[in-house]
């Protein structure tokens, strides 16, 4: 294994073999396995859980990192090919990225969406351009339409608490002040599939999910058993739902226009998660979301602050399974 | 010890033995001792020495860091219980601390007063909040009305240089350009009272500091054969002292009123230590500071770069101090 | 050694010494040569390669490091002597320094020029006065007129790539939105002329390097039996040549005038690096340049990513040479 870009690019098999490497190495810590080893990490938007548990998985396992935050503390990188640099950005991609990996073992790389053409986010335009610049084992710590990190961790606490594989995993669209990217959402939704659920996602009109993400999910969904719809219904999306995973993202029709955007989801406060999002649920149904989550927005503190919350284990598992992708990248 | 957040928490024999260790780590280097240990830093406000020498105590012991700045790099967290989060800050404290918390063996928190409400920043209310939410051995890094590294690493700058325990210690206010949080003066003054000096808080009009914090400090003085008094007397002050610490803080009535303050300190610009200040002091009496200090306006270059000047000694005993906080937080 | 400032401290045969260490740890790593110490890094300014090959070099050699960027997430810090510190910065460097110095075993600073009092700048007041304040082994990451690790990079570079001692090397001025400093161009022409090179100064009228700068050089090429001459004449200048370093700078008659160095540039955006600046030179000949490069600005694309290029080896020897000089400043 040489990169980790995309969950899509492992089957089930080599998924559940990750994550029982992520189990032994958190019930039989290595602490020098990757001794002497580098990991270059690149934030080119803000992280929290992304940069911290990416240093701290290097660290538990004996190895260093770096972190590289362009425009702050360092240049301004510029991405597109072919342009007069005559603007703010001081450096190229083409120079910043190769230079970068000649300095370590492994790098992580985390660039949102452009958020403007659709489908040149849907080709991971500008993740597959900085990627090809990489000559080392690569992860992706968010993309335009990709979070493979989160979606491997969020496979591991499903495990965790004893979903069952063809459960009911409902994506659930929240509302936000603005809209925000594809990662997670696609990333999520494939997930699901791809380990075999019964996937719902429910969200408005006008937030449906670009096509090629959903026959991404359905062709994932028809190798493990699953299946793949959506629908506006809320009450009938949850209904029977062992998973409630919320999650903001922005309009798709038109895409990147905030303006659109915000007309739309004026009307759209009170797709927020609550108790009665549960009430024709499994017992015990379990919330989910990626974090951060902006509290009575897009999930009332009822939730997050109850017993159905399982936001935390989540977050902690993206240690938990980045330590295995770690080792599988760089020990000997 | 599971937690580093007052000096007061600590009784005379308990500060003295965490002297005494970190002398033995000064004398005896563990370099080893933390190997494997993960420090987890959040930086709600700027910092030089703390960010810096909390990074190299963990080294120095074979530990590692990772740092966290809110706002930087890292989205804003929110405090406040209960709100709808549509305003600038992205995450909750109550899902970023215990998620970082999951990271790493210990967390240092740095978080400066709202400087809104004496009471609540006294309460200590925001940093509580924060400490709640962390499961894993905590260092106060500098709260609302706190800062007990800086109080013990001046603790042991008082003894290196042999200011005897019952000496005279003068807390000097001096100006600033604008009004600056109560966490070292309260730490301070509480620290020289309960290391059972004669301290003397000298401060103009309108720079009370807080009955409580009086209070506190009185308490820790009846205990340990110290005393504190207050006086605007600058004269009278310094004379026979050993020690002048200067520091600058904001006016308490009314507190957190930016205006009425810089109304009031327009007229205090003499309110700056200098050799006169040493007049009628002990011979060698020393000068102290937490730093960072304003050349030229919180005191003169002449004390700053004159043998009284202990402010690097200071500086240095925080690396010296905090090593022996994480060893005794972390070590086996 | 304890300082590593300028390559002029050093003789040829000891600049030849620390690239046969640099090219031994190449071959034969020592990933605990400086186990358990640390280097502290202070950033005055941006950067990507320094900031992430300083520490990428200590960890490779089994030490560890902590960055401090001033005006970012540090205290503001102020430089001048004897001035009322009553503006935007919080602490001195009189204090901030030593301080840091204090907690680590080496530091690295990186200061830009001034850019006002030229010959302040010749004169490196600024750095100057910065490294009187650190009692530890130091190197400079770039001051007003220097960049000793650059050039150690190039001129290993230079060997890599077989260029031979007394062949021709053109530092070629090229545009650039604004002006820039004169660390690296004034750097690489001593090298070069350290080197032994036949070297010329290839730049536009008002371009010239100061004559301090072409005397250090002159010198310099004298010991080594090479030479330095300059000229206006790009056609002239590049015939025959083994290396096109290119470099921006700023005009230096005046010096740091913004408005009449923009007024003087706005006619010499055809200063730039293209295949046709290499038709006279030698067979192969190479483009180097220090990176960051705003490309179809100062170099074409078609230059960078073809095969003369060596921008990405010069740029990952800043890594190898600099843990040369850690090595020589640190090991046992």
């Amino acid at each position: 294994m040489n990169r980790f870009l995309d969950l899509a690019d492992f089957t089930r098999e080599e998924v559940t073999d990750l994550l029982a490497l992520a189990q032994r190495l958190q019930d039989h810590p290595e602490p020098q396995a990757l001794a002497g080893k580098i990991l270059g990490l690149v934030f080119m938007n803000p992280s929290l859980r992304t940069l911290a548990s990416m240093q701290a998985g290097m660290q538990r396992l004996g190895g260093t990192s770096f972190v590289i935050t362009p425009g702050q503390g360092t240049w301004q990188l510029e991405t597109r090919l072919g342009v007069r640099m005559d603007g703010g950005a001081a450096e190229h991609i083409r120079e910043g990225f190769p230079v970068l990996a000649s300095y370590c073992d492994a790098m992580g790389v985390r660039a949102f969406a452009e958020g403007k053409d659709l489908a040149a986010d849907l080709a991971e335009e500008q993740f597959t351009a900085m990627a090809a610049l990489i000559n080392k084992p690569l992860i992706n710590l968010e993309s335009a339409v990709n979070h493979p990190c989160q979606a491997l961790a969020d496979w591991k606490t499903l495990d965790d608490v004893g979903v069952p594989r063809g459960g009911k995993f409902v994506l659930h669209w929240v509302t936000h002040p603005r809209a925000l990217p594809l990662a997670v959402p696609a990333a999520t939704l494939h997930m699901a599939a791809h380990r075999g659920m019964e996937v719902v996602v429910c969200r408005p009109e006008g937030y449906a999910l670009p096509e090629a993400t959903m026959a991404k999910a359905r062709a994932a969904a028809a190798a493990s058993g699953g299946s793949v719809t959506e629908t506006t219904d809320r009450a009938a999306a949850t209904a029977g739902a062992h998973v409630v995973y919320a999650k903001e993202w922005g309009c798709t029709a038109p895409y990147g226009d905030a303006a659109a955007d915000l007309a739309l989801r004026q009307h759209l406060n009170d797709w927020q998660v609550s108790e009665a999002s549960f009430a024709a649920a499994t017992t015990n149904a379990h919330f989910m979301h990626c974090l951060p989550v902006r509290r009575n927005v897009a999930v009332t503190d009822e939730v997050l602050d109850g017993p159905r919350s399982i936001v935390l284990r989540e977050a902690h598992n993206r240690l938990v399974v980045q330590m295995a992708v770690l080792h599988r990248l760089l020990a000997r």
